[in-house]
């Protein structure tokens, strides 16, 4: 194979696995070709991607060592969709009676979905967590689309109880906003004991949800390492859980007006401590 | 920049867009290099693909042209799955009392979910669909899957009339198999009126939650062009709705014997009518 052949098909299969370590060996056999010349080929895909700013190629010395690509996180990127979001948010006809809005429509939208899960799922990238978990229904996608960033199983927590999830752990919880005493339902084989769990869900108001998940998971003695939404409301500014990641921060719904106020919410904060992350 | 590093980006830009089409000027402007020269390109990457039997690079000329890689669909690979998810659905650990069987860990596994949403998405490549329809909430990820593949937007129905879905049509439909009286909502908003659907789920039974959404549909001005289910029963044989692709079919569970039945759905005839596909 000619080395601009190689090149094609190495870079096809770097890319398409973020983050995994690959062995020279491995490109060597595939293409019939002696190490010295696959290593060239890297050093040459390298250089590209570098002066693109296409994301980075990493090393990685030793025994169980190879090469990795790793997408590059750019910050302004996220920053402009961000603002995108705010303006499909703005649109006063998202106005649903009661001061709520209409976000069906972009948490069902795999495209605008996937870059709300890379902003969550790079929030957590040096977590070491097992599962994702979230409560049905309308945080699935969200959820789903980090646990596929991150490699992680999900846990979906039903509202109901389900025959088809066999035995189930319930725990009543609280509503923050409506103080409500709802039930939730986990099946007990979802999750197993003494691991490190992340909470993704649409939309947060007082947090009595997220507080309930984290209630959950001592149940399946387990531990909540980190809480991203979505939405969060600006009010009760005290939620019932500390230390989450909000990509938007919604400040008021004013049905009279017609007026949304919504802005980006905190996820920079975690971004900026991406220095050199790693995907698993 | 070296032919090897152009190639390298093109590769990239490539295959993180499969079945997009991009033009030369686009490359040609972005790599600072001559028409000509990223022709040439292309050539060696069509040649490393076609060699390695890693997708087609096809070039689609008039003034709307360009040129755009396609996924290589290997019927063998999905095969292969198939037969490595019916060895995880026949573990007899998975019966729940009542012959029910544990799907839940499967439809939240981001990994597997993907492949499986392949196979549905595949099977409709060539129907002209708008959205892709589910009903909460174990659907859910796969149906979002497939929508992520085919480029389309999700709609999910609810089992439950929601506030925060705005003004919604409902329809009482009757359970196939327990014969009870339900009732779906879907938000007005979420279709519009005189568009194709796919409808994906993860269950078939008789069909009558499928046969529900039909009906829904047609309150939408609007028609089903394809139902796709990763499990379909076996029986009863006479479903609600005809025309289903299944990813696997259920014989039988025996809760007694310690026996669930399963094989391959019948998706791979849909398979067999792919030749030369197109991504939207």
């Amino acid at each position: 194979m000619k080395r601009a052949e190689r090149i094609a098909a190495i870079t096809k299969i770097l890319c398409e696995s973020p983050g995994k370590i690959h062995t020279i060996n491995e490109f060597s056999e595939m293409l019939d070709s002696a190490r010295s010349s696959i290593s060239e080929d890297i050093d040459r895909i390298q250089d590209a991607f570098e002066k693109l700013h296409m994301g980075k190629i990493k090393t990685i010395p030793g025994a169980a060592g190879g090469i990795q690509y790793i997408p590059y996180i750019d910050i302004k990127y996220y920053e402009g969709f961000v603002e995108q979001l705010c303006k499909i948010f703005s649109q006063k006809e998202r106005i649903i009676s009661g001061n709520f809005i209409y976000t069906t429509d972009v948490i069902y939208n795999p495209q605008l979905v996937d870059k709300v899960a890379q902003i969550l799922a790079y929030s957590f990238l040096n977590v070491q967590a097992d599962y994702v978990v979230t409560i049905e229904t309308k945080g699935i996608p969200i959820a789903f689309a980090v646990a596929r960033l991150l490699k992680l199983p999900l846990a979906v927590i039903r509202q109901e109880n389900k025959v088809t999830e066999g035995p189930v752990v319930s725990i009543n919880y609280v509503s923050g906003s409506t103080r409500n005493i709802r039930t939730m339902y986990l099946s007990k084989r979802s999750i197993k004991a003494n691991s490190n769990v992340i909470i993704i869900d649409d939309f947060m108001k007082a947090g009595g949800t997220a507080k309930g998940i984290v209630d959950m998971m001592k149940e399946f003695d387990s531990r909540v390492v980190g809480i991203g939404v979505f939405i969060a409301t600006k009010y009760p500014t005290e939620k019932l859980v500390s230390d989450y990641v909000s990509v938007l921060q919604l400040n008021a719904v004013d049905e009279r007006k017609g007026i949304i106020d919504i802005q980006s919410g905190d996820w920079v904060k975690n971004f900026k401590k991406i220095e050199d992350f790693q995907l698993k």
